[in-house]
């Protein structure tokens, strides 16, 4: 193997792959990234053996071939260097790197042994603009489980219904669900929420769309010139519409950058508590106030002034509270419930795409 | 106690002081700060034993008082107020904090626990711009020890020698030392690291100068509001100026950015042998190079240009020297050795009041 590219294509598809390489794994071989020539392109993958991420760069190919190099390594050195024209040469397992500067030889394993995902082969493909897909994972990945014993939590779920395509993620104790655009085609994919935060990186600010490609075990993402494929998840995913309340006895609607500063500082004083507030919402005051007793340090109570249809009060995590109020992007959220025991959902009063429930805690 | 002080003076005094508070210490109240009144102004403290910070603030005091509370829940709290006027009442150990929108109460300890410095007797004061000690420090602090068991080399010595007034500091492998002035006294201060650490925090952007009273066990720097109290180390500091190397066989002079990017390079190949690089200058090439070996890995070999007189080699740590290149502050960077096994001396071709040593590796 024996090419010129430029130190800016290489830096970004080892800025793109890099990261699933591993040094933990047992694998030695899956610390590393694959190098590839084909025809004029230059491809670099790396896989964790759950998931695979391929970029192809242009290059200057003289002579074909290809070998494994260790990711680190590759993605500090080249990020280190001056943009301009790097020459890689390989001699045996060896890998040269030339610039006028610099000149370096690291050591690699034969590409022969890298593990290679098979082949999506009669799937359905379809595609969604890369930046509703974006915002739409950002708002729903964070709510799924990492608890790997309940594997089907741990998955974004993918699935259209009614025309409609959505995203959805739950770890039990808190669910969302975002609307990303019409769908006619019938789909249910279960994707491992940690490759959706690679897709994530990887889509960036791409303007372009994504293009999906799925059959029973895999699913591809292709966004310009990186591809991902990740296997899917097994398993039965809970019914949540069903979870999600209709109406509700209590209902508050404030200003979403209120609700996140009382919350944050009444979150202060819940430490000892894991994190346990309880919210009173005031019909007659107009007001939502939230209240945090934590028996060594002290205790807090704040106020924010809110439009309220009935009172009640709500038990819990502030954490969860935080994370569903940051997911929501209007400027006013509403704040819905139905007594003590029953799931609240935030939602944006203007817009009904994107749902957040939270589960009370035991007041 | 019982008063009216902003959100913006409470928040900055916290930000002060709050950091020497430490929840692991023995000593339960050492994890609180101070809050006193005196006058029409409010005072907050925090010590460790060693060292002691108070921050003094406006305030409108009703009542006389003080009380001791949680230092981080305390800075945290402020921190996340919106700036306005903040009530503070005690009642028994009890402070009670109150704006428009927020109640709290917070637990304290009774403020007769807290413990106290000495104050210092008949010291001798002088000043020096906060801005030149500001930079001097950090040019020298992280050359000092943290290894305890010799206690001398975890200071920063601040002394006097004909004249002039010097910051230095030595884990004895590398040593800074830089000039800050002119001075006629007699000073020979061993002022621990982690005190210089909180005294830079505190320079922050000041340009008023720093008030220096020193007895035989403690020193005081006074800056604006703000005053930091240390106990002295005790010890014999080395007879450093004898280490640093007067003339040099071998001296190349080139672009400190140019040292800085080839070394970073070098470093990254350099992660299996602790750091070690062998830097080569060529007096016929003109030319700086330096060169990693990592036999795992592979392998790095990086030029530069330079100005020579002598050719030579010398094998250094690489964190080391990028320490050392990042104190200095010109344009350009002149390094200069006697062999493999005697010390290389960093310095600004433009300049004398800085001197950075580093001890060689055995190659």
């Amino acid at each position: 193997m024996k090419l010129q590219v430029t130190q800016e294509n290489l830096n970004r598809a080892l800025g793109s792959v890099a990261r699933v390489a591993n040094t933990r794994n047992t694998l030695p071989i899956l610390a590393n990234v694959l190098v590839k020539t084909s025809n004029n392109r230059l491809s670099l993958s790396a896989t964790n053996l759950d998931i695979a991420i391929t970029h192809y760069i242009g290059a200057k190919v003289s002579t074909e071939g290809s070998i494994t190099v260790p990711a680190r390594l590759m993605q500090d050195f080249i990020s280190s260097l001056p943009s301009g024209v790097i020459n890689l040469d390989l001699e045996e397992t060896k890998l040269k790197i030339k610039t006028d500067q610099y000149q370096s030889t690291v050591n690699g394993i034969a590409a022969d042994d890298f593990p290679v995902m098979p082949a999506i082969t009669g799937g359905e493909s379809w595609t969604v603009p890369a930046q509703v897909f974006k915002k739409g994972l950002q708002q729903v990945v964070f709510a799924a489980s990492s608890d790997e014993t309940r594997p089907v939590l741990t998955a974004v779920l993918l699935h259209s219904s009614e025309g409609n395509l959505y995203l959805a993620a739950t770890d039990s104790y808190r669910l969302a669900e975002r609307k990303i655009g019409a769908n006619n085609s019938q789909i249910k994919l279960l994707i491992p929420a940690t490759a959706m935060q690679d897709l994530l990186r990887i889509l960036g600010d791409t303007t372009s769309d994504v293009q999906v490609t799925h059959d029973e075990q895999q699913v591809l993402f292709q966004v310009g010139d990186v591809e991902l494929v990740t296997r899917l998840v097994d398993g039965k995913y809970p019914d949540y519409p069903k979870l999600i309340p209709a109406s509700f006895a209590t209902e508050a609607t404030l200003k979403r950058a209120d609700l996140v500063n009382v919350t944050k500082v009444s979150s202060l004083f819940a430490r000892e508590s894991a994190g346990s507030v309880t919210i009173e919402v005031n019909e007659e005051s107009q007001t939502l106030s939230i209240r945090s007793i934590a028996s060594q340090l002290g205790e807090n109570t704040a106020q924010a002034s809110a439009k309220v249809t009935g009172s009640g009060s709500i038990t819990l995590n502030s954490k969860y509270l935080l994370d569903g109020l940051n997911a929501l992007s209007g400027d006013e959220v509403t704040f819905g419930f139905n007594g003590k025991l029953e799931a609240t959902l935030l939602r944006d009063p203007t817009s009904d795409d994107y749902k957040h429930i939270i589960m009370p805690l035991k007041g």
